[in-house]
């Protein structure tokens, strides 16, 4: 790749806009400039980058024809507010927030290699599979030789940094004012998360489910490659700061190998699995690892054919940052 | 009821003996003498009852045949230990800590009413069903008129005081430590379980299986009258200090009538339904209530024929010690 590009990266100053700005650095990615952008509040800041501070400019006066290539990791109204605007400049766009349709902006999984990518023309659109879409997905490809399930079920204990800064700085000041027997505040959510679990991520539709649910049962079809697969799925907030847990089962027409799914586990890409007796946890594993970590591979506690399985994975790097720049290789090998 | 009996409460200084201490008094159960045990440790200490201070004895030197009921909270071990010399005293015996095989201790669900202690003969031995059981066999019970699953899925996220004390000590003391930024030291569980989740409580077997996700799998089937019951189940701990978290999904072979679930949960003994939209949490709604909080009734996301639902209980007053004085009121009625 002797190409370079340039770049712009908005949402500079969030978590998952950090991590990228790491990652571009420390995966040697092919960037010419990289233009910082974030609100017009933190304008002004400055992130360092192969050894220079590169200053953080306001969103709202950028003009996208400087660049081929926009992450955007700003929220669903950023997004929404400025895709049309970037495909017109001939930009292409990996967008982190899950505010385009997937037939607009598909859903890529690395880890699929380069079929990954497939029919995509460019100035591309694509999206980055939510954290626990892109960790359930990581495993379903590794058991696709051995295993095609009818119905997943998922269990997402996400942890507060899934709401951005605000939501670690609610979970540190919550506990602080808990453990201080002070009178609790809320902000960044309407009740009590330190020392408790909320049952869902933001609000829910007429049908009861939230939007990051339903999400993620369509981008886990899509992935999968099994657009009828059935998904229940539940996604609840846990004070825990950073990294997922996911209690995932899939239902086969059959008894289960789980020597079988084991074997397929060790070897998979992305995927580190940890030996029967121990399990991963989110912060003792996964933080800061770019791997999948899966644990707990057993049949149904009364249900020969069932799969159950545990993941921790780090939500902001693996789930995020490092898949938006593993998709940004993929793309720019074959269309640039 | 004018007939009173001898208790004994072997567990009384831990934190469900106390909750049975003061459901004894709050419903006025017909105790003439309530003897309180515990280890030697504890000998000496005292605790009210109904006005008076009641002084905790050592468990070793208590002769069973002075009461008529023991009420056993004191872990498997002390179970295992006693529960013959229990009934060769012709004390009846009814079990918090799921030491006793189903068989032999069947597990009774009061919200059944008087048919969930037929058939049994006096001394009896009874178990109460562990807490998420108990939740879960409330919501399967209420629905039983429609829906029957061939299938239910358990994500039970349970709070520190699961493992007791020295649990809620532990929570309390790593939090401490990591917010003061001291190292971390562990002593009840073997990792950091304060802002972090971990996959199991206690070992588990070849099959990958904890055994309360045994215990928990073999009382639904039991308590939901379906000893066929496909049950798959995932028992974590979560960093909160006390309630249960449950998100419970159950798969059937027709398309799930949402209005005609909740008009079941509306109006079922022991539920309290939280309105669609909102949802109920352990901190906010369940602890110290003696309600199972039901809320998130809804299809599978991309499943009609999946009922899921959320659930916030009390482990250590709906889940043992009400429970257990629940079953105790059953149960003289009939057999003393
Ligand atoms: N956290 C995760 O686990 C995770 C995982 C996958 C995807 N994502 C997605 O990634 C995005 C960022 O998440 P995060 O956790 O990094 O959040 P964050 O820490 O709260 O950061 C939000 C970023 O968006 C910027 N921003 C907000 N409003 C803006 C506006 N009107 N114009 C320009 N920039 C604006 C912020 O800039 P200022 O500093 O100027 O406010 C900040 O850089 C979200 O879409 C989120 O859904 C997050
Ligand atoms: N916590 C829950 O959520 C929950 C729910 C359902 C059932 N249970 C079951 O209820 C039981 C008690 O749980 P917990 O949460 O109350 O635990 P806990 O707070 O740790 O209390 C344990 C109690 O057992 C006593 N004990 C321990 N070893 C003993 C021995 N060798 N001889 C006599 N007494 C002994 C302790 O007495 P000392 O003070 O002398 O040590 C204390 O009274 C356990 O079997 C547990 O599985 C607990």
């Amino acid at each position: 790749m002797s190409k370079t590009i340039n770049i712009a990266l908005v949402g500079a100053t969030g978590h998952v806009g950090e991590a990228l700005v790491e990652l571009l650095e420390e995966r040697d990615f092919p960037v010419k400039d990289l233009h910082l952008l974030a609100s017009s509040e933190s304008a002004g800041q400055s992130l360092s980058f192969r050894g220079r501070q590169l200053r953080v400019r306001s969103l709202e006066a950028f003009d996208f024809t400087q660049v081929q290539l926009a992450f955007f990791a700003a929220g669903v109204d950023v997004t929404r507010a400025f895709h049309e605007a970037v495909r017109a400049a001939g930009c292409s766009l990996i967008d982190l927030s899950a505010a385009l349709p997937l037939d607009l902006a598909p859903c890529v999984l690395p880890e699929l290699g380069e079929g990954a990518t497939q029919g995509l023309t460019a100035p591309w659109q694509v999206s980055v599979p939510t954290p626990s879409a892109t960790a359930c997905a990581v495993v379903l490809a590794a058991l696709k030789p051995l295993l095609q399930p009818r119905q997943v079920q998922l269990n997402a204990m996400l942890s507060i940094s899934t709401l951005g800064r605000s939501g670690v700085q609610e979970l540190a000041r919550q506990t602080a004012e808990l453990l201080n027997a002070r009178p609790l505040e809320t902000q960044a959510v309407d009740r009590q998360v330190a020392f408790n679990v909320l049952a869902q991520v933001g609000a829910v539709d007429e049908q009861g489910h939230a939007e990051l649910e339903k999400r993620l049962a369509a981008e886990l079809q899509q992935l999968s490659g099994l657009p009828g697969l059935a998904v229940g799925a539940t996604c609840v907030l846990v004070p825990v700061f950073f990294g997922d847990s996911l209690a995932l089962a899939m239902q086969s027409d059959v008894d289960i190998d789980i020597a079988a799914v084991q074997r397929l586990l060790e070897t998979a890409a992305g995927i580190e699995l940890v030996e029967a007796g121990d399990y991963p946890t989110a912060v003792g594993d996964a933080v800061g690892q770019d791997l999948v970590y899966v644990g707990r591979v057993r049949r149904g506690v009364s249900d020969p054919r069932q799969l159950n399985l545990w993941i921790a994975s780090d939500n902001v790097r693996k789930g995020a940052a490092l898949n938006a720049v593993q998709i940004a290789e993929l793309l720019i090998k074959h269309y640039l």
